[in-house]
C-alpha cells in the first residue's frame, strides 16, 4: 500500500510541481487548501490538483479562527515585529499547521509535505507547529531536499518538469514579487524588492489603494473593545454597524483599503539568521493597533502597560519565529490575557489618505478620573503630597551625587 | 542681605505673579527664561521681568543641546512612551533643570524657583535633576506651598493679585488648553480636553497643518545617519541639503510642519499616578523615529535591536519620569550608545497629507546581504542546513508535547 | 460618638504608647494582634490591650493563609529580592494589613492605625494595602504624624509617657537589634548592625543554631512538589513524613533550623530610597527555594524557565515594595501560575550545618529524556542536525563579522 | 601540497583518534593545546600528538587572560545560569577558540578541527567564535560527520582503531563521568550521572572536599574590589594577602577547595534543546559570586542593582550558548561594565564547611548613609515626606479600586 502524505497546496506552479513530483515518488497524495481569506479561486485549485492525480483535496475555511484566536490574540498584546511589521503572514502560519495536522490525523497518516522555502520563516513556523503537535510527524519539505533540490536548481526545470508531467502552467513569467495574500494582510518579498533602495511601483499594492487616490474626505468611524478586543465597528459617517469577529475585520479592511490605510516597507530579521526587505498591506490590521492601544490608554494600568510594553517584542518575536505553540507563549499570553479583563470602551477614529487618527474615547471601565485629572479642580489630590514623592524618590540620586 | 532665588521665568500670568510673591516675601529674584525654541518674545519677557523687580534676567540658548544631547539622544533609543508618545516636554526639562542649577552656581545660591504644578510631570522632571546636580539645593515650588495654595486658590486670585501689584497681564480669559512649546513639539492638556472624547478643534493646533490641508503633492526626502544620528536632510524634490544638529532638526519640523505629519492624541500614564490627556504635535521627531527605525533595520544586527526594543519602555519611562540625570538612565544609555557604533546610512521617505513613507535605504555598514537575501540565488546558504535549524529547535516542543 | 480606630497592636512599648495616645485623642481603639507565627504570648498582649483601654482585641490566626497563598506563591516565582532576601516580613505584610481590612468593615469603620516607622518598608506595605483594599480608608500613622513626632522624640519620651500613663513595660533597656518574627524568618536591623562592618554575634540569632553548632551528621530528605508547590516533606533519615502546607513548613522550618541553614546578611535597597542593612534567618524558605529551582530544572521548558529568571527580580520587587495586591502583581502572577503546571516531582536534599546540598530528583513531569541526554545512545538524536543549527545561528555573527 | 589542519588536542583518546584520522584522510595536523589550567600534562600529551604525526604543537598558557578577561566579566554580571551554573565551561570555550583561530592565521590555515559531540554545548561555543572570528572558517568536526560517525559507533571503535594505528591508550576502562577541568571548575556529566535521582559519590569530586571533611574551624577572609573585580585576598585568620587576578583566584580556589564549597548538582537545559544533567564544583567562583553581590549591594544604585537582575539571565544564557563574541554581548556589557565603575570595597566572609558567611562590608564608594539609614537618628530624613510618597505611589491603585 502506497504511504500517504497531505500536501499543503496552492495550485501554483510549486506545489503543483510537488504534487506530482510526491506522486511520481510512489506517495497517495492527499492535498490541503487553507483559507486563510486570500483571493484565491479554490474550485480550480482543487480541480487541478485532482486532474493532477491527488487523491482527495481539503478545502478548510480558517477565517473565523484566524481572526479570533489569531489575530485579535496578537492585537491583545499589540504584537507589532521589529517596530513595524503587524505579523500578518506569521500569525496565519500556526493555524494553518494546526489543521494540516488535523488532516493528517483524520487521514491516518503521518506524513506532511509543504513547499516553503528553506530560506524563509515559513518552513519553520509550519515545522514548529507540526512537531509540537504530533511529535512523530515526517515532514517532507522538498526545497530542502537534496534530491528535489538537485532536480529544479531553478524556475525553468519547474516549468521543464511541468510540461513534461502535463501540468498546467497559468503563466511562464516570473512574477516581480512573492507574494502572501491572506485576510489580514498582503506581503511582497524578493524580485525587484530585494534592491532595498528600489521604491516600489504603486500598481504592486494588491490590497489599499494609494493615500493618493483615496478620497478626499475623512471616515469616522468608532470600534468598540470588551475584553481587548473589538466587537464593533461603527461608521459614524455612514451610520452603519458592524458586530461579529470575522464580519467587523472585513468591514475594517475595506474602510482602510479604500483610505489609503496599513502599508509598511521594511528590512527585517528573519530567524534564519537573514536579513530580508518586505513590504506588506495590512489594513485593518493597522486600524486596529491604533484603536486597541488607545482604548488601554484609557483602561490599562500604568504598571501594566510598562510591563506589557517591555513583553510585547518577545511575544512578536516567538509569533514571528514561529512559537505559537509553545510553553513559553502559553506562559506570556496568560499574562496578557489576565490585562485585558478590564479593556472595554469605545475609540473615535477618522480615516483619511492614509491616515488612522484617534480623536476620543470613553469607556465604562475607564481609569481616567476627570476630576483628578483636572488642572482647575483638586479631586482630592494635595500638592503637596508631591513634595515627600519627589523627595524620597530623589532620595537615592541625592546620596549618590 | 537678602537670600538670592533663582526663578523659572517665562513672562506669563502665573510665573510673573511667582515673582512678585517671592519679591514681597523678602527675596532677591534672578530670572531664567531658557530658549529651547518655543514661539516667545523672550525680551518682552525680560523687560517684564526686570520691571516687576527681578534683580536680573538670563536668557539661555539651549537649543543647540537640546538637539544634540536629549533629542538625538533619545532617538537612539526610539524613545517613545506608552507606545505613542514621543517625549518632547520630557526632554527638554532636565536640560531646562541642569542649567537653571548652573545659573543657581554662577550667582552663589542654592535657591531655585519653578511654576510647574503639583499634579504634573513636569514640577518632578525639575526636581530630580536639581536634587542630583545639586544636592544641598532649596526648591521653592509655590504650587505644593501650603501658604501660596492658599493665597491663590483660582485663577482669578492671580488675576486680582496681578492687578494689586501692578502686573500687566496680556489677557483675563483663560487659554481653552494649557500648552508646552518647544522646538521638538508643542503640547495640548486640561481646558476642553479633559473630556476624554471631546475631539480637539483645527484650530487649536499650531506647529502642524491638518492632513487635510497640507499640499496634493509628495515632498521626497533622503535623511542620512552616522552612529544613529541624522547628520544630512535631503529634499529630493527640491534638491535641497540641510546639515548640522540643529538646522537639520528645524528644516524637518518645516517639511513635517506643511505636510501635516505628527500629530497624536492619547490617554497617558503620570509619574504622580494620574491618567491624562495629552495632545502632542511633533513634527521633525515623527520623521526622525521612523527614518531611524528603518536604517536600524539594514545596520543593526537582529538580537540587539529585539533587546533594545525590549529596554526601550523602560527608557522612555526614565525620560516620561524624569530620571534624566540617574545612574539607571546612564547605565542603559550605555548599551544603546554601544549599539549605535553602525548605524550610517540613507533613508529615502515620502511625505504626503500626514504620512511618513518609506520607500527605500541603503548603507555602507548594511547587514542586508543580496545574494544571501536573494531567493534566486544561494549566495553561499544551503537550504538543507534549515533540517537541523529547525529540529533542535523544536526538540524541547518535541519533547514536551 | 467616638470615632473607631483599629490599631495593629504588639503588646511592646511602641503599639501601647500608640494605643493610649489614640484613646487620649478621644478613638475608641479596637486592637488587631495578626498571628502569623511569630513567637508571642497573644493573650498577655491582648490582657494588656484591654488594660490600657482598647475596646476589644481581635487575635487573627493567618499562619495556614500566610503559607499557602504568601509563602508558596512567591516560591512558585523563586521571589529573591537583590539575589539574597527571602522576602519574609514583605510576603507577611500585606497578609496582615488584608485582614486588618476586614477587621475594619466588620467594625464598621474605616479608620486604621499602625505603629511602622515613617522610614521603613512596612508602612508602605501595610498602607498600599489598606488603601487598594479599601480606598476610603483614613490611615493613622503616628511616626508619620507631626504631632505624635514632636511629642515623642526618642525612645525616653515612650517611657516616660508608658510610665504617666500606668503602660506596663518589660524592660527599659533598648534592644541592640530591632526584629521581626513570623513563621518565614526572624528579621534583624538597626541597633549595632548599622555599622555595616560588623559582625553579628551568634547569641543575636532566635530562629536557627550556628553551623558550627549543628549536628556532624547528615539530614536526608525529600520535598515533593504538585503544581510548583511543596505537598511532602520526609526525613527519609528518621523514616518520617509531613504533609499539609503549614504542617510541612513547620516541619522544615524545625529541620533547617536545627541545621543552622538560611541565615543572609546583607545591604539592601529600601523603596524610600534608604540603603539598609539587614540580617535575616529564614530556615524552610531556604530549602525551598533549592527544591524549587531544582524540580522546575527537570520539569520547567528552558525558555519559560529564562523569562521567569527575567521577570523574577521584577516580582521581588513589587513584593518588597508593597505591591502585592496590583494590577502588575496579578499580570506577572497570571503567568508565573501558568508555567507551574507540570511542576510535580520529588527533590532529594542532604541538610548538614549550613549546606542544603541537591543529590537528585525525579518526576513523573519529567521533560528529561535519558536515551537523547546520553552520551553513549542517539536517542533519535542525529549529532548531524547540529551542524545547520549551528550555521543558521551563526549566520548573522558571520554577516556581521 | 597538504592542507593544514588545527586540531584542539587534550592526549585523550577521543582527540588521539581524530589525529590519525585527520593524518590519514591526508591533511597535515598541527595540535593546539590551550592551558586554561587543568590538571594535564601538558609535555605527554605534546610528545605523544608528535608521535602520532602531529606536524607542530602548541601549548598555549591562556590562564591569566581567562581569568581577567572571562571570569572576571561574569562576575561583573553576576552570571548565574538557571540560577545554578556558574558557566565555568563556558567561560573558558570561547578564549580557547579564539586562540584556536590565532593559531590558524599564524600557520595560514582557515581549517579548523575538533573534537567536541554533537549533541554538547562545547560544539556551539567553539564553532560561533570560530566562526565569528573568522568568516570564511572550514570547520572539521568529526562527530558530526557522517562518515567518522559511521566509522565510530562506541568506545569499542575507537580502541581498536587506536590499537591498530598504535595510539597509546592510558585505560580500557571507561570513565563512569564525563569530566572538563579548568582553572574555574571541574565539571561531571554522563556516566552514572545520567539517571537523574543518583546521587553522585564523594569520590568523584576532584576539585573539592566534602563539607563533612573540611576542617571544623572557621577561614576569616576579605576580599577588595576595584570597579567591580576582585583586587586583593586577605585570609585574615592567617594574616596572608594575595593580590593579582591569577594569584587571587588561585588562592581562593585554595581556600574554597579545603573548605568544602562549590558543588553544585542540577539538570540544565542544553541550547540543542536537551536537558541534562550536570554536576559542577566551582570553588573560588562561588566565594566571588556571593562577595560581588555583596559589595554591590552597598555601592550599586538601587535601579541600577534591578536592571542587572533582569538582564542577567539573559548574559548568561547568551555566555552559556556560545554567543560571548557577538554585538548582543557587547550591547549588555557595554551597560554592565557601566554599572561597575564605582564597585569598590572590602567583603569580609567566613568560609566554614561548604558555608560562604558575608558578616560584613565596607567601602569608599558607599551609598549607605549612616545616618539616613539610622532608626535612632533622622539623618535629615522628614518621616513625614512618606506620607505624600505613599499616596502618590497608592493613586492609581486608588483609582483602580
Amino acid at each position: 500500500m502506497k504511504e500517504k502524505v497531505i500536501l499543503a497546496y496552492s495550485g501554483g506552479l510549486d506545489t503543483s510541481v510537488i504534487l506530482k513530483w510526491l506522486i511520481n515518488k510512489g506517495y497517495e497524495v492527499v492535498c490541503y487548501i487553507a483559507d486563510v481569506g486570500q483571493n484565491d479561486d479554490f474550485d480550480k485549485a482543487k480541480s487541478k490538483a485532482l486532474s493532477l492525480g491527488a487523491s482527495k483535496v481539503y478545502i478548510e475555511d480558517l477565517k473565523e479562527e484566524f481572526v479570533k484566536n489569531h489575530i485579535f490574540q496578537a492585537l491583545k498584546a499589540n504584537a507589532l515585529y521589529e517596530g513595524k511589521y503587524l505579523l500578518g503572514t506569521a500569525l496565519a502560519r500556526p493555524l494553518i499547521a494546526k489543521q494540516h495536522i488535523e488532516i493528517a490525523k483524520k487521514e491516518g497518516t503521518n506524513i506532511i509535505a509543504h513547499g516553503a522555502t528553506g530560506k524563509g520563516n515559513d518552513q519553520i513556523r509550519f515545522e514548529m507547529t507540526f512537531i509540537k503537535l504530533m511529535p512523530e510527524v515526517k515532514i517532507i519539505s522538498p526545497w530542502k531536499d537534496g534530491g528535489f533540490l538537485s532536480q529544479f536548481e531553478g524556475r525553468t526545470d519547474l516549468i521543464n518538469y511541468a510540461e513534461e508531467n502535463q501540468i498546467p502552467i497559468d503563466s511562464t513569467l516570473k512574477k516581480p514579487y512573492s507574494m502572501d495574500d491572506n485576510l489580514m494582510h498582503m506581503s511582497y518579498e524578493a524580485g525587484l524588492l530585494e534592491d532595498t533602495k528600489y521604491e516600489p511601483q504603486q500598481d504592486m499594492f494588491q490590497k489599499t489603494v494609494s493615500p493618493k487616490d483615496a478620497p478626499d474626505k475623512e471616515t469616522k468611524i468608532m470600534i468598540e473593545f470588551k475584553r481587548g478586543v473589538p466587537v464593533k465597528v461603527e461608521n459614524i459617517s455612514e451610520d452603519k454597524a458592524v458586530t461579529g469577529a470575522l464580519k467587523l475585520f472585513k468591514y475594517l479592511n475595506e474602510l482602510a483599503s479604500s483610505n489609503g490605510i496599513g502599508r509598511i516597507d521594511m528590512v527585517e530579521n528573519r530567524f534564519v539568521g537573514i536579513k530580508s526587505r518586505g513590504v506588506y498591506e495590512t489594513p485593518a490590521g493597522t486600524i486596529l493597533l491604533k484603536a486597541h492601544l488607545d482604548i488601554e490608554g484609557i483602561t490599562l494600568d500604568r504598571e501594566v502597560c510598562h510591563l506589557k510594553d517591555m513583553l510585547m517584542p518577545k511575544i512578536a518575536e516567538l509569533i514571528y519565529n514561529g512559537f505559537w505553540y509553545s510553553p513559553e507563549f502559553d506562559f506570556l499570553m496568560a499574562a496578557i490575557d489576565k490585562s485585558q479583563e478590564n479593556i472595554d470602551g469605545k475609540v473615535y477614529l477618522t480615516l483619511y489618505k492614509g491616515n488612522v487618527i484617534v480623536t476620543g474615547r470613553e469607556s465604562e471601565k475607564s481609569l481616567y478620573d476627570l476630576s483628578i485629572a483636572s488642572m482647575d479642580k483638586s479631586g482630592g489630590y494635595d500638592q503637596r503630597d508631591a513634595i515627600g514623592f519627589i523627595k524620597l524618590n530623589a532620595l537615592r540620586l541625592k546620596l549618590g551625587a
